[in-house]
């Protein structure tokens, strides 16, 4: 089968390589339908985070089961499944209290398997995916095949936009601020909204995703950043500052920027890998709260996918370039270079 | 009158001092019945902090109102009161969001009012109370004279304690780690178990403070620190870490104690002012919640007053000295030495 790897910084090459098997009985192999390339992929293709070549890349898949291990009770071969981007198998305690990123038996893609085993990364043909039971989640057969983006946005994208609304608490009637206008900060909005927010201000220069913002559910687009930025969004919440702050980028001037803007006794919802410094006393001074992380969507997966289902959501709005996976490359291109807000692929 | 001044590092000094007076139509004077010393009092007495002498001292107390201005309109001359430790409108937008400590009026005992005209300490006979209508709480006449101590307590380390509490998310069910053996942390059991936690586990290596802990509730002690401590408390929690951790020190000792207990996906509340630098990979990468500051006292004084009235909180049993204003030196000694959990006094 052909796979992904990235072979070295910028080098992104679609090789053929051996096709996975079933390696334990709570395996499963499962045949890509649809894949996709996320921001956090431009960490290691750029260059900013230690990375052994070659990679085997991608995170994200939509899928068909091609095969099921001895132990697999749930998933029958020709289901259809969505792969979230961490591995976990349902059951531990820490899946049991919601945190599938910290299963005892979890794994990601592209990385050793808890039996140090590989597996393989998303961006490819097909998978082997450990503990299959806890990690796939089975869509309903005879759904349309036009919901395909959707649910390919619900493998990372749309539940990290929601731990961002979940973690900063957002609920009924919550003033918001977005900062990040990437597929992520996108999808945070349209949580907000369907977490009911009163208000929902977007932080974008891009007219593009001002457009979907707007479309996700932003009552309010605020264009500029930093100092201006800030007080601009602090004129359309009367000065208070936010109830809640969604910060999708994970940089030292988004997280200031999300400071900016919250009010005393808010709350930020981090799920950008944290890329900066927190400044205790000003947390402590004005109490504000922060959580996030890395978002556990499997948890999120079921209620997030009734909502596509009944297509009250449509997170897939994101993909704005598809490609076929053979052009792999040229995806990672747009994406390094802003041309896309985010490139689906098809195998 | 007379009012303790803090008059070098480490020289306390009860002087006499002009009589406060009215200075704002929105000012009560009130005499003070009780007063007391705060861990917090500490920083500036052993010159960990800042400080400009002579500085009056002191911010928590009980007295009688002995004067009102001609706008106060919910209190009158013979009121007992109780005084949260900042000086709070009670109508702005962060009073009604709960946050009294950030209102826009607000200021602190023994620094200059919202007009910068001085406010004296709490550690005197009597004192000017700025925005005495949203600042005070009244008591009911006729409260039996043995709670004065439990009335006292409202005014920083109960309602510093339930800030924890409430910060980290303590709900029915939780399963607690106090991290600090103060006021403030045995406060902290109490309001926890007063939230409902199911487990509450008080580090502490005092007998005195553990006697008390086990009294307000806590249902395990573990006396050791750091990586022991931390086996221990991780060994009562099968392995999995706490559901919320109230921080109660500040120091980077106890932030890192906190954070070797908490489970993944779990909450500090964090009370003691930081002196520690927050480790945004580690709480990101297990999606540790952070919340809690300089706490609202006043915004909780009414629920917490009212189980005080009815009797089924205690807090007054962390005062385990009680001195005259007079030996207000002594008092300080007792507490910088670790000879005293709290220290009242009486004018």
């Amino acid at each position: 089968m052909r796979a992904t790897l990235l072979t070295a910084v910028r080098g992104i090459e679609l090789q053929q390589v051996a096709d996975p098997t079933i390696r334990f009985p709570t395996d499963a192999l499962v045949t890509v339908t649809v894949t996709c390339i996320c921001g956090s992929d431009l960490h290691p293709y750029r260059g900013d985070a230690p990375t052994a070549f070659p990679k085997p890349i991608g995170h994200e898949f939509v899928g068909v089961v091609s095969a099921v291990g001895s132990q697999v009770e749930t998933l029958a071969v020709g289901d259809l499944v969505i792969a979230p981007f961490a591995i976990s198998d349902g059951t531990c305690v820490h899946c049991r209290n919601g945190i599938t990123t910290s299963c005892v038996q979890g794994s990601f893609w592209g990385a050793p398997d808890r039996a140090s085993v590989p597996v393989g990364g998303a961006q490819a043909e097909q998978v082997r995916v450990p503990l299959a039971d806890g990690t796939l989640v089975r869509v309903e057969p005879g759904t349309d095949p036009a919901l395909l983006p959707d649910l390919l946005a619900l493998s990372d994208v749309m539940g990290t936009g929601h731990h961002a609304a979940v973690s900063a608490g957002v609920t009924e009637g919550s003033t918001v601020v977005v900062v990040g206008d990437g597929a992520v900060g996108l999808c945070a909005v349209l949580a907000a909204r369907r977490l009911g927010a009163s208000r929902i201000i977007a932080m974008s220069r891009h007219r593009a995703r001002q457009a979907i913002a707007t479309e996700f559910g932003a009552s309010d687009i605020v264009a500029d950043r930093g100092a201006d930025g800030g007080a601009q969004v602090m004129d359309l919440l009367d000065g208070v500052g936010a109830d809640c702050v969604l910060e999708c980028v994970g940089s030292q001037g988004s997280l200031d920027q999300a400071l900016a803007v919250v009010r005393p006794g808010g709350r930020l919802g981090c799920v950008g890998a944290p890329f900066f410094q927190l400044p205790a006393p000003q947390l402590f001074g004005r109490n504000i709260g922060l959580q996030g992380g890395v978002a556990p969507v499997r948890a999120y997966l079921p209620d997030l996918l009734a909502d596509v289902l009944v297509g009250s959501i449509h997170p897939g709005r994101v993909f704005d370039l598809v490609l076929p996976l053979t052009d792999v490359a040229a995806g990672y291109q747009a994406m390094d270079e802003r041309r896309a807000v985010k490139v689906l692929l098809t195998p």
